[in-house]
């Protein structure tokens, strides 16, 4: 039985050298194994600590362990997990993890890290943006690469199923760590495991590959999307002027508007902080009309002819 | 217990007279007597008879019963549902539907028909979607409103629940039709009713809402994508120019192209003959260069520095 990501690296040209991320989980297990054979010498193990797991340090002695025997380098970082305002603590400790690997790559002068997410993972990570109702970045679920705290991400194994990795991963006797909070219900990516994808084989069983089409449909019009609101907002101008703004139809203006707070910003707008703004920009046809609207955690206000973002919200 | 279908319609100003697509199920029938009503005198049953099956004639004498109880006319059409080369019994079958009911519509002086399709179905139909790959409009599942046929289609329950629609059926006995094939788990759409929904429910409770917002969303930037091709297709003219095209960047050519061959010559291009055409676009930057190539039933043609559309394939 082959090693599955050993297919995955086949055709890849990765960037050396590469680091790896490494929990020691079945998952990253089977990448780890699989680069070390394929770029012997050219391949690091990046281990994230987590801290607050009693295990974790049980964890970082299993990987010197393996790495010792594969002959690849083994750096640990420690994550800091505290999660900022209004975020999850799920969606923190993500944050916090792409953090430490990307600041334990550029220590050891590593400017690409694979990372072991699977189909089954896509699939979950889909399933959870719709369980929040998602726009089109979410449905797109995880890029194949992404640049990152000045760092590349890469993605290899999103075609592979996750059981094929278990799969190999028993048969072949691979020791590896099994994380027990992956078992624990009170995750809705847990639950999402074992509950919907097996549901989802029995009635869909080419998920995999059709949901991960349609990620890739969304990521397509997502990118356009992007473009499209750059284009528009290169044509307004810097501040965009209100003359052109008005020019486009509602959800184009719409789409410009997101793309302007979000790359120039920072700041995601509601959906209803996004329609009074359409609303006002709508209604402002006379040089009279005021425009000042909270947004995110800042403001968004007219000025003569243009519109100027600001850090802090209005005044009340 | 009030009828849930009533608490969808409270706030519909509904345009009058209304078709009502009633089945005999429960869906329909829950809606049917919500619609009958608040709108007395107002609303016509249309029937949909399924001559192939053989309860057929049992379910038209249970629908005339109950809308003689209902002094409801009921208008009965007869269904056709031959499937097209390459296309799925089930999508024949609905479009065969939609067909029927919007002859019967438009027999009896209605310009407007309600479907009892509710916030399962959606689901049901965005997991299809998702299950054979699509992108935005399967993704953007049924609209609330469409025009198919030459007749206003509506969906007032798309908000509603499956299980308190059945509830209510069961808790005030109210007559119905239990049809057989819905517990058929050789369908795609039982399959996940039986077997996805449940575990979505376990998994992500509120999903039958978040999914509708990633629906929203999809739709909204389905619909906007669908205007940014028709412009850029309004920029090109007609025949399109092909120094015109060329100034887009590939993916927005892409959209546009593919908006062009739907809106004006009714054809979907397969991901594969799209790159081509985006292929062979890309490379005619000389006056030689010659472009032929199948696109779905028809050809598309360079002539001069225009792109032409035949209904014919390449001569080989």
């Amino acid at each position: 039985m082959e090693n599955p990501a050993a297919q995955a690296l086949a055709f890849w040209a990765a960037p050396l050298p590469l680091g790896v991320a490494y929990s020691g989980g079945a998952d990253s297990t089977a990448l780890l194994h699989a680069a070390a054979r394929r770029w012997p010498g050219q391949v690091h193990a990046l281990h994230v600590h987590h801290g607050l797991q009693r295990a974790a340090d049980d964890f970082e002695a299993h990987c010197a362990a393996t790495c010792a025997q594969l002959g690849v380098p083994l750096h640990v970082g420690r994550v800091d997990a505290r999660h900022a305002p209004g975020e999850s603590p799920e969606d923190a400790a993500r944050r916090a993890r792409y953090a430490t690997l990307a600041g334990l790559a550029q220590a050891h002068g590593l400017q690409d890290v694979a990372l072991a997410q699977h189909a089954d993972d896509q699939v979950e990570t889909m399933l959870i943006a719709l369980g929040r109702g998602a726009g089109l970045d979410g449905l797109a679920g995880m890029p194949r690469q992404m640049r990152r705290h000045g760092v590349h991400f890469h993605r290899p194994m999103l075609d592979v199923h996750a059981s094929a990795l278990r799969d190999w991963i028993a048969a072949s006797g691979t020791p590896h760590i099994d994380d027990p909070s992956n078992a624990d219900l009170r995750y809705t990516r847990n639950r999402i495991r074992e509950q919907v994808l097996p549901a989802l084989a029995a009635a869909l069983p080419q998920f995999r590959e059709t949901f991960a089409r349609s990620a890739r449909n969304a990521a397509k019009a997502s990118a356009l999307l992007a473009d499209v609101g750059s284009r528009d907002m290169a044509q307004a101008g810097s501040p965009p002027r209100l003359a052109v703004l008005r020019t486009l139809p509602r959800e184009r203006l719409a789409n410009a508007l997101r793309h302007w707070l979000k790359r120039d910003h920072g700041s995601v707008p509601s959906e209803a902080q996004l329609e009074q703004l359409l609303d006002q920009i709508e209604a402002c046809s006379t040089r009279g009309h005021r425009i000042s609207l909270k947004i995110a955690a800042g403001r968004v206000e007219r000025q003569g002819d243009t519109l100027h973002w600001y850090n802090a919200p209005p005044l009340s």
